[in-house]
């Protein structure tokens, strides 16, 4: 299981290709779905899944009794069978990550289920890891989030909407963890909870920012302690993370009992533990921390597990999920969170860090629009072809690519392709990354599926022929926390130094004093630069990177750097998507693009 | 399938043969569960269910396709299958109620799974149709709900934890609403809605008294309005009885649309499609709608779906579930919360109202130490054998059966037996069951199972026999609000009156201003009381019953009138059962009772 196949043809190079071999022949290639262009639900609703269990049992060889079927195309994998499993050696990791993102779009989910696609048609076994949508930004501004055009997972409805509950578990536990803390300041307070200094938060799965700062516990004695308190989004939740982090049921009771959910006025943390949540918390989370099959347009297989923020946390699926895919697959394709500075940074030095997981390729995806913003146009012009713009913008694009080389990776571009592309443009990628020393390609996988995607899975499986990269990772345990933030900050971000606020100074100081200095850092700044100020495109260097806060996760395993404003409860737009979303004369869901 | 199997054999009406004829040799009855006595979740755990396709198949016919499984012993039932049995003839409907709860118990749910499986053993095609119990008080005070000792339903854990994550969908769709209200005010209020009239709160499954009263929209301008909210228990939303009584999808959606979320200033309701709200509620609740089918430990049919509060709500399963059990099995036993004064007056005045469903039988459960407690037994004697007692509390039964016979209905008592009740108070619950003329029935299905409810089945059939009763509403719909309320005070509840506060005086006028004068009322009144105080047991005659706030469940269709304090978010007490729930060395949950 450990090797890919041997039927691996040579990968081709020509950038040309990605269109050429496919273009207008895909609208009939004969998979009956409606052609490319046609919004994603009408692509997915018109594609007819494989029924989950025998999927499960042709491709990965689980038999029905250990999956958990939710409907007839998804399924959980039992915590019992992925114990048995835990003696295979592990496949080959793939991540795929991107340029800074920009409002152009670059199509990370959609490259990795391309590429996995891609992948298994050219003979590998292969399987992606996606995080699971958070319903609140799919009724708010951003629609649905299992891929896009003829790279989707389905059921697209179901992965958008409850899934498999996943999130509404983290959310009860979540919140069942707060009315413990607010219950037991109530009823006495026998841990001395300093009131003005609970931490633990409430959390609800939706965009509401009326929600973000309340008071509670009003109305008399009988009805709490007043004090002051707000609802980040389940996404945000330390839960969330832990369940994404927790190898089995015993790691995941352990560390939600890590969790510290505020001081006493001596300052020293009080965890849920001490209140006894710990127990009623894993009940809640039981069938959550099962990982999610369910399968790409193309039928392969797709695990979809867990979803954190990427910013406060580590922006990657469960570890659960992309372990046991590991182990049922030769290949396994994953993302990480928002452009590589953080989703690939957090996937090594977290993730990866605690889990023991590897990646033996690195793929970042880039699009000719998002580059020429980068490049300095206006999302207004990007219809307008603009070679000069990009080769500016390819800075950013080199900036990743060097980023993850000093990981010790060795990166392939791929250009995720929109029709308006000009070869000359595409030129201007192809020799930046010419100039950096890495190979890319041009995939279409939105337009053609699997047929889009064969050159970019070619090369990759040429990288996954190689021996393993030496990963390295740019801190060790040991460097203390402000160190920890300076080095990502210079490294990574081109940063010139750090300034911490005073508070952020001491809070700190007194996580390490509190024994959890050898945590890794997790930098809470904007996806959309390099530096903390979201307008600065390309590649800054020379910034100084402001840390505001600091907090402590100690269930999860991190520490929060945060810069600036980082929203963690998103708020709804003036015309939110759920304006438009209902269900159409047959019942099906309309709206939900 | 409408008439029930011909071999029912003559009910036997010897009180004693309940235990005389099972008992002892029950404990060793071949079924290889743990004798009586057992913890409800060892008993439940060591049943082997039947996988619930097979079980469908079998016993209801239906296609496994028609089904949607949720892991291999829970599923629901399609609404396209459903809209197609809508042809079909309804089998015969058996109501479950009881006298007033005592903290000494009565056992309703227990009674409706018993005599279910008590009619299956008699040869009838029987099902029961329960409520689904909420994660808030499993947590808190009350343990799980699903039934006990050799009559439960199963599996246990699954439907006292997420089940098939109905409330989940429920507190999704109702808190969707509460966030689109807030981003309606926070983006220019288009609808002039007075932010202080906004009625609508938000939900919560868990026991959280610290947000009965909240502060939101805190912080700035960039976070919402501020004002005034809180939230009540997920059972406690509108959009819980919406889903109990909704028909179809289009029924479900008109209903949520019509919920009214507040007032303008000039006290015009606004309502959620005024909002655009209804399309992606319906769209969060479509799974939700779809009736929940799972098993007795007898392995017979049992639907599980909806459970809306008994006290502002109407307390009862939802629709959908039981009309769907009607066209599938020939008898369908189904229970109304708190006691009948309160459970069965709202299933018939709303449940039955709306959906043009009838019983055609009624069971009133009691048990002799209820009785001994509403005869003035302290709890703590209730083990000293008190014939005398007894008597005095019958006062509280004839009552309920005495109510029931003015709805047109011919009452059968059940004595849900407990292993200290004496011959003598046996004997002076009979008598007072022939005093007003009804039948009555040991019943020891606890211990027993279907053995123990035989007696109890036989009783149902022979009544099932008879034509059916001709149900009689207390009220016609054209009748005064204030008129309604009184008229439910003084046949049910003996009242001599009613009071209305000025506040619920004006509201009732301004409810029937505003076109909802037709509906019915639902009377949130203590459970522990036919009166208005809890601590007045037995018979109460001749008091007068306050009515403090009314309230108007525009999309449910009817009209709350509260009595003294109701509250709709309860706390947790000093020592929650979350903490003593936990997973055991095997994975298998502890503490959950």
């Amino acid at each position: 299981m450990s090797q890919h196949r041997s039927t691996v043809r040579p990968a081709s190079f020509d950038l040309e290709s990605g269109t050429a071999s496919c273009g207008a022949s895909c609208a009939s290639a004969g998979d009956g779905l409606p052609p490319p262009g046609t919004p994603d639900i009408e692509i997915a609703r018109a594609a007819r899944p494989r029924a989950i269990l025998d999927l499960a049992a042709d491709t990965l060889d689980i038999p029905s009794e250990s999956l958990i079927p939710y409907g007839h195309t998804k399924a959980k994998i039992t915590l019992d069978y992925i114990a048995g499993l835990r003696t295979r050696p592990r496949g080959q990791l793939v991540l795929v990550t991107a340029i800074t993102p920009t409002p152009a779009g670059e199509g990370k989910t959609t490259t990795s289920v391309g590429l996995n696609d891609g992948l298994n048609r050219i003979g590998l076994n292969s399987a992606v890891c996606l995080r699971e949508p958070s319903l609140g930004p799919c009724f708010g501004m951003k629609g649905g989030a299992a891929g896009g055009g003829r790279a989707q997972v389905i059921p697209m409805e179901d992965i958008n909407l409850h899934f498999t509950g996943d999130f509404h578990a983290i959310t009860a536990a979540h919140n069942l963890l707060a009315a413990l803390i607010d219950n037991h300041l109530h009823w006495g307070n026998a841990q001395h909870l300093d009131v003005r200094r609970v931490s633990w938060r409430r959390v609800m799965d939706v965009n509401d920012r009326a929600l973000r700062n309340i008071t509670l516990g009003l109305g008399g004695p009988a009805h709490g302690i007043p004090r002051e308190g707000g609802f980040d989004i389940t996404v945000a939740s330390e839960v969330m993370a832990v369940l994404c982090l927790a190898t089995d049921l015993s790691d995941l009771q352990e560390r939600l009992g890590g969790i510290v959910i505020g001081l006493r006025s001596d300052k020293s943390p009080v965890f849920a533990r001490d209140i006894g949540a710990d127990g009623a918390m894993t009940v809640l989370l039981r069938d959550a921390l099962a990982p999610n099959l369910v399968q790409t347009l193309e039928h392969n297989p797709a695990f979809i597990h867990g979803g954190p923020f990427a910013n406060i946390a580590h922006g990657c699926n469960s570890v659960m999920a992309t372990d046991t895919a590991l182990r049922l697959n030769d290949v396994v394709v994953t993302e990480a969170g928002f452009g590589a500075d953080l989703g690939a940074e957090k996937f090594l030095h977290i993730k990866c860090r605690q889990s023991g997981l590897r990646p033996h390729a690195v793929v970042v995806v880039a699009t000719v629009r998002a580059l020429k913003m980068h490049g300095g146009v206006a999302k207004g012009d990007l219809g307008i072809p603009d070679p000069d713009a990009v080769r500016r913008g390819t800075s950013n694009l080199q900036r990743h690519v060097t980023n993850l080389q000093a990981f010790g990776l060795a990166p392939i571009v791929a250009i995720n392709q929109f029709s308006g592309d000009t070869r000359a443009e595409l030129d201007a990628v192809r020799a930046a990354c010419d100039a950096v020393g890495v190979p890319v390609a041009l995939a279409s996988h939105w337009a053609d599926g699997s047929r889009g995607s064969e050159n970019l899975a070619r090369l990759v499986a040429e990288r996954l022929d190689a021996p393993p990269p030496e990963v390295r990772f740019l801190y060790p345990d040991s460097m203390p926390l402000p160190d920890k933030i300076r080095t990502v900050a210079q490294r990574v971000y081109g940063a010139a130094d750090i300034t911490l606020d005073w508070l952020a100074q001491r809070g700190l100081e007194d996580i390490a004093a509190q024994g959890y200095g050898h945590l890794p850092i997790c930098i809470a700044k904007t996806q959309y630069s390099f530096s903390a100020d979201p307008g600065v495109k390309g590649a800054p260097e020379g910034h100084v990177l402001p840390i505001r806060e600091v907090r402590l996760a100690a269930g999860a395993g991190f520490v929060v750097a945060i810069c600036g404003d980082i929203m963690t409860m998103p708020g709804l737009p003036q015309s939110p998507a759920a304006l438009h979303i209902g269900l159409g004369p047959g019942g099906e869901v309309v709206g939900l693009t």
